[in-house]
């Protein structure tokens, strides 16, 4: 069953890969929302800060991917708003 | 602490609920990637049932509204592709 948790962790955190590589060949972030990128990227690293308070490796890797992808189309989302 | 695990909680799990209004209200899904919403949606499916098998409520809970939201962008994305 654990598979299970790995691969949710797997999806879930390089599911923005895709997104950010679109982002920076396109440049084209009209569909995307703003709240959701700035709500989303704040809360990736509260989650980063609490796997670092838990000492769980696991949820502080998982989560600093997360936020790296995220923010690329954060940034990008931001600068061609 | 655990406030900022919270924090991260509800920011990730709602940060889906504005973009999902957005394509419902304007339908351009140019700028996101269906491959992301692919991944994400079945990472967050796998997150759920994994969260049943650990008889976690906030696992269950948190996964389930995303689901829901990013579900919604998923089908969104697929339709006005």
């Amino acid at each position: 069953m654990n598979i299970i948790g790995y691969l949710a962790a797997v999806l879930t955190t390089f599911s923005f890969l895709p997104q950010a590589l679109q982002v920076i060949k396109t440049k084209d972030t009209r569909g995307i929302n703003l709240t959701m990128y700035v709500m989303f990227v704040v809360g990736v690293f509260c989650w980063t800060i609490y796997g670092v308070y838990l000492k769980d490796v696991a949820i502080i890797l998982a989560n600093a991917v997360t936020l790296l992808f995220s923010s690329v189309v954060l940034g990008y989302k931001w600068r061609y708003r």
